[in-house]
């Protein structure tokens, strides 16, 4: 009998969230899993790391034994803390299934998303997982496609570096799954006032979809049609290299020119 | 008389950081300058978002009348109430001068990098300043080039969607300014182990800087060297367009043969 594959699963809606026992329903069969995710809810953390405060980590009991912990900050504390409680590396990160989308431009502030980085950085391939739909999400019916891409990525690896973040429709019914390029739509959140009962002001950050011309591959343009989407994300090197070739010399010259250390 | 340039000022060391008076000393006379700074250390927390915890703004006494306010969340967060704060997009964000190397691929952990990158999704163009020295930076021997700098992106404009990564050397004299190219090295931070006083074990994530072989012209190597490196970096597609487009077909018809939804 050949060995299951091991997943640590996270995600960024915290350890009690739904989303999260969807996806290890989805791979309890297939995969030896773990669980190592944030108490709280950490939405819009990214790739964000917990530096200046302890993390406290606990064990949590969890369906078939599955051995499963919550960290007490981000996903991708979690990732770390992952590796070093596993005293292993995993042979995939899965993270999800987020609760609203994580398309588009959304990568940068998607604490899912943010997870899988982690572990991209170290060397350990990832897929993120989100149902575009916040306000009813249907995990139940991407439980089958969550397996299958699973399956896919560990069937034909990506190249180091790269991750697959996935996004489900906001329909009923899911027309396919298709590779997709990422689109550059994003939420954008603007600050709206409120008044505490003492009379001070506060503020929360609240999303508003900000709308670009999409590519007609983007996984925007394609989860509107009604496909899952997923986009290999490739974190590497992030230079405009147009720039750097355009003006090195120039630049270097205008510095040379005016300060002298 | 033409008008001085309106710059909003961030940082992730927090607003009571030495990195941001310097910041502000070395940019008061040129520009008109506004502060929208963290009211406590927000280090590592890259492009991070406040969601589900209100923010609450302070107006703070700043040196000469500058305007200066607190937010109790991260740098990306006080771009956000800045621009609504201010009721106006300003010319430039700079944001910094951080404590500490934010070189090759921290740029995804940094919060001094993760206020600009929010700024660049606004439109609005970006510098982030940072000196590798840690322990004992110089932020003095920095004010000079940081008005440079500062001119040169008002001068020559990078393109939408490109913000400038600069970083300060840990030596005593800073050889010149180079543009470079980002750096695959990062910190790599793993847990490590104390032990409160009733007993129970928590964890700091801790940082150790992982090496990679670098370009010469990085700026990992040219901050070695004793230049200050400032590298363009691009916000845009994250796809990785080789895999794209070698495996959309692949990948459909993989799919299209095995879930039916």
């Amino acid at each position: 009998m050949t060995q299951k594959p091991r997943i640590l699963i996270t995600n960024d809606d915290g350890i009690t969230a739904p989303g999260i026992k969807h996806l290890w329903a989805a791979l309890h069969d297939f995969a030896d899993l773990s669980i190592v995710a944030p108490a709280q809810e950490q939405s819009g953390v990214g790739a964000g790391l917990t530096l200046r405060n302890p993390l406290h980590v606990d064990p949590v009991g969890w369906e078939k034994g599955t051995p499963a912990w919550k960290v007490s900050g981000t996903p991708a504390d979690c990732i770390r803390m992952g590796f070093s409680i596993l005293n292993a590396k995993p042979d995939l990160i899965v993270s999800g299934i987020n609760r609203g989308s994580n398309s588009g431009r959304n990568v940068l502030y998607s604490g899912t998303v943010g997870g899988v980085i982690d572990g991209i950085l170290r060397g350990v391939p990832g897929v993120a997982f989100s149902c575009s739909d916040f306000e009813n999400p249907d995990f139940g019916i991407t439980q089958e496609h969550v397996l299958q891409i699973v399956k896919y990525v560990l069937e034909f690896p990506l190249p180091k570096g790269t991750l697959l973040n996935v996004n489900f429709p906001k329909t009923e019914t899911i027309k396919g799954v298709r590779l997709a390029r990422q689109g550059m739509g994003y939420w954008m959140e603007s600050p709206e006032e409120r008044l505490h009962p003492e009379g001070n002001s506060y503020y929360w950050l609240g999303g508003i979809w900000k709308d670009h011309d999409e590519h007609e591959e983007s996984d925007v343009a394609l989860l509107n049609e009604g496909y899952a989407t997923a986009v290999p994300i490739h974190v590497g090197e992030m230079t405009d290299h147009a720039i750097f070739k355009d003006r090195k010399e120039d630049f270097a010259q205008f510095f040379d020119n005016r300060v002298r250390s």
